[in-house]
């Protein structure tokens, strides 16, 4: 691009702010029927000396099933991760020091959902595209396949697959200038679904931390089922043999057959395990006195990990997914908090699993993720964590729910 | 764009007529393998000082799912609409004075068919991009979802999710210098369909109408059947509590159960209302003596009508689709003359309501619509509508034909 | 683009090479997030004097289903072709003096996979792009749709709908020059599939050959089924009535009960018949010392002719697929080596006829064409397969192997 468009371009189509340093810039947006393709915006730029140098850069791909599809890279100094707007704002990877959250999928390009049909190998479309560290999984459906009156609804819902309408960034003014990448995805088909979903990442320069508020709105005027999974995924070098999940469990009940299985080893980690396939569990954490839980993956040194602090109250069921195989084939495990399980929703329904959202409201859903680079913070963790349990027992549930 | 580049490309990379004053452009062309991303004319470029000023403007959308939709915006100079090459023609909306064609969908993206897969939710996939004023339904089926033959026939076709292969701006040499926005659809399938479909909107400088000039062509080798509804969408200003549909009506019946419990209101309409679902109609006009018939919306005041007239040899029958829900949820009327009523395609057949193109052959499909903007005007087309009713009793039936 | 920024980019963003004449370019690499819109190079560039000129150019085309599809066009000096990047690599056509390699499908537009649903129609989404001179079909499965394992499997696989993720032109250093087009199609899904195949198309400047050099890689930890066919496609000049089809068989069945009634005159050819429909053979070859056969297409004069020589132990069963329905419905029959025949490939699975593809290995299939373009190559030909032949009988069984 031509210099001096890319400088006038630099400062965004949509400049929402009137502020000497431009601080809000609007990316995408589908009302306006505009996308920036190549932007991109420094501390320096916004004459900000005090603090870490941080950038966000905005770009569109090519090449494969990725033509069209945007990413924005955010680098606060300390911590980088890529935001993918074109696939419902999921995050592809994180990376700080020697730490990555994410893994590594045989799929490898960041698919534009204009390739991907979700209806596909019996409603498991979604695995072409599967290879993000963080997915929403959502809105008007999650969980497995399933027919539900009459309609087959895929793995884990649309949202994973559908460009975002709306994309800000905005750095706040005040330190510490937390740098926020917003984007609404839009769940609208007449006659089912008209939800509105502000998504939000957002980090402080510097910082070791992600964190996430979404806010779902039903703009429908009819009361309406939702569901929610947060997919967040996780291979080496957070994921190896003796790794640890670390949670405060109040109930865990296996999946299935296969995961009652390994019921004993639940917490605990193989290393790539060929012929593994996966085991999951279904857990109700503990919740400390703010309606939070925390939860952690360590390494089996105990020197590096995530903490996921969440709020339980709008996301009650957790589901751990083990899936210990090669490598190659994927080897990964999913903190996956939600409003449900992972069954079929007409299988969660009958449980009571599928919440309503009335007509007009919203709900928000807030996840912070640190990332832990020494045994004193991973220490620190595990100490909340029991904290939380207090001493109480984990019902462990020996048989599955729900009959394969 | 540059300026100086932007002045070439406003000729039209297709210019088709070699007259000092350019007349006719392409504005896709997909044997040439291009398209125009941002093209206008207006009536001053063309030198044309009589009449109203008009223009004519082609653009990209992009965010969300509208990535890579072209919209052509027509301004007549009184009337303006937005046609949707990469919908199939479409028209999005129209709007006069204080009058809007339209109504408001949850679905507010112009949405590019790459991202709706039609069979998805038992093939109401075409639901995910539905917010048109005018979409054209068809050609190898059109109507609701069912199995024929052993396949999946998705709701309502193909032709409005399917991108124009050809499009032409064409503006009369003489007054009153009619400007025609003509696209070509194909639906061209191995094994399958051959059809080619050149649509034309068309309209005159200052006039509150439009006009639809749609020739489907069967260049296949076979006699094929073909299904097609014009499926007309009305929301306020004209559609509202007492607001009245006016036709000659030969026969009425209910298109289920639902629909023959409001039988006796049917010409009428309720404000927006909670849970009212839908009802539909399945109406025969009765036709003036030269093929065609009027039929009008207007609303309660009686001042302001759409009147709507077309050749019924090619659409013998009618649709009235009443879907007074809430504002929100989309508060509209369907205005649908077809081939047949909505049924899905094995069931039209049965009633002998599914047409056989011949190999070679072409059919044309003609509708005017006039935006009425005063009483008096409301009132001369009702008393039109009157005498082609001439008095005649209308047959009420009152038992749907089709068992749910 | 600007005449020198146009400069700039010809010679490729992966220029590969750093000799003083380029001869690699790379003009598509997702892992790079890139593609060439525009590109092209000639001998003269490349500062080869000797020999015929040649050219080799990609670019984008536009219009109805082609938004975003990349075609490069090779023209060698004497044979020009056009391969696909977009769908598969596959070759949309092939000609050379008064030979056209290739057939009029009722499909006009290179189809960009965006804008089609394999799923389709019960699985035949394929046929709504299908209109290549050669379509690969592949990798997880091929041949007919059908039900396995719960899952449909869509006709033909999914290889000729997936854009290509890395391509290459390479020209040799040393003469005869020989142009390759290199690309790269993965075929990755989460838990289902890895595969990686690198496609080649090659041509000596000058000749009237094409050269077919694939290798599939299955980068899966786990052995893997695989399907390929190679389903080259001609019609007129090639195809007419009379031509022949001409091959040292060792066994012949006909695919169906259709089939079966035209076993006397399976070789031979009508020509553009209304509801001829399709016969489908299916033939096991002969092969020679160097475990090749080959097979030949001739016109009714036997002067003009397609030779396909192909390595069989990658491809040890053959389906002629003789599909003489009218010049406007699609007058064509399908030469197509493959790894089975065309029964869905839960049926192949019984016969023994779905090899596996062991975890890291690759399989390479190689094929070349030659145009025959004179009655004594013709001859020529005839003479190599009966060599092939050698008097041995072919085994005519008159019942297809699979009841409709």
């Amino acid at each position: 691009m031509h210099p001096i468009l890319s400088a006038l371009l630099s400062v965004g189509f949509g400049l929402l702010s009137s502020a000497a340093v431009a601080k809000e810039f609007v990316l995408v947006d589908a009302e306006a029927g505009k996308r920036e393709t190549e932007w991109s915006i420094t501390s320096r730029d916004l004459g900000i000396a005090a603090g870490p140098a941080f950038s966000v850069h905005s770009r569109m791909l090519d090449g494969g099933k990725q033509e069209g599809v945007q990413v924005i890279d955010v680098d606060n100094g300390r911590l980088s991760f890529t935001v993918v707007p074109t696939r419902g704002m999921n995050i592809e990877r994180v990376t700080s020091g020697d730490v990555t959250l994410g893994w590594n999928s045989p799929v490898k390009e960041i698919v534009n959902p204009a390739f991907i049909t979700l209806d596909s190998r019996a409603g498991l479309g979604w695995l072409d595209g599967f290879n993000e560290w963080l997915v929403r999984c959502g809105y008007e459906w999650a969980g497995h396949p399933g027919m539900d009156d009459g309609k087959l609804l895929t793995l884990h819902g649309r949202v994973g697959n559908t460009p975002a309408s709306k994309v800000v960034v905005v750095v706040d003014d005040a330190a510490p200038r937390r740098i926020h990448i917003r984007g609404r995805v839009d769940e609208k088909v007449f006659k089912f679904a008209d939800y509105e979903a502000w998504t939000e990442v957002s980090t402080e320069p510097g910082s070791e931390s992600l964190r996430i508020s979404d806010t779902l709105t039903n703009q429908s005027d009819y009361d309406r089922e939702y569901q929610v999974l947060y997919h967040g995924n996780f291979g080496p070098p957070l994921l190896e043999a003796g790794s640890e999940f670390v949670a405060p469990v109040k109930q865990v009940t296996p999946f299935n057959d296969d995961a009652a299985k390994g019921l004993d080893t639940w917490t605990t980690y193989l290393g790539p395990t060929k012929n593994f396939g996966e085991q999951v569990y279904n857990v109700i954490p503990f919740v400390d006195a703010n309606g939070s839980t925390t939860v952690m993956l360590r390494n089996k040194a105990a020197d590096r990990g995530i903490r996921l602090t969440y709020g339980v109250a709008a996301l009650p069921y957790f589901t751990l997914w083990k899936n210990t195989d090669t490598l190659r084939e994927g080897y990964v495990t999913g903190l996956e908090p939600g409003t449900g399980f992972a069954y079929p929703r007409v299988i969660e329904r009958t449980f009571g699993r599928v919440p309503k959202l009335a007509a007009g409201k919203s709900q928000s859903f807030d996840l912070d993720y640190t990332i832990l680079t020494d045994r004193e913070s991973v220490a620190k963790v595990a100490r909340d964590i029991a904290a939380i349990q207090a001493g109480r027992a984990t019902q462990m549930r020996t048989t599955p729910e729900v009959k394969e």
